[in-house]
């Protein structure tokens, strides 16, 4: 079976995170009214497993053995059955 | 009123996405049963605005403007009210 995964890493907080600083100051600059941006990253793939119990556990590993830092990220992932038509 | 944003940009199909090929083979190298991965970006920010249509309206001039790269990005944002406790 096909799963579609999506991971969302994002700075724990109190963790620097320059490039959400930087895009504020360029949102405040051209005069919206935003104070803090925070920036993370997203992965979306497509996993083969046996069941949906076994994707997500797998996916649970991935996040931790190489597309989150444990020291300085948190994340979360959504593990659903491929359909023909998936929104994401 | 306050508004939570979250915008999420992706490459548009057919650009070159290279740190979601090192990604893949990094899985595939790991013997996850992974092909494609895409690697995107996720901006969160609280914006004031008079009203929730108001905000999305500014959220869209915001993408166009500054987050996403109109030749090779798409870009997706969800915009709710504030609320005490807001899961993102």
């Amino acid at each position: 079976m096909e799963y579609q995964v999506k991971v969302e890493v994002s700075l724990k907080p109190g963790h620097s995170d320059p490039e959400g600083e930087t895009t504020a100051k360029s949102l405040q600059d051209l005069r919206y009214p935003v104070e803090t941006v925070k920036v993370g990253k997203v992965y979306t793939f497509t996993l083969s497993a046996d069941s949906l119990e076994k994707a997500k556990k797998q996916v649970d590993e991935i996040c931790q053995r190489l597309l989150a830092n444990p020291v300085k990220d948190n994340y979360d992932s959504v593990v659903e059955e491929k359909s023909d038509r998936v929104s994401l």
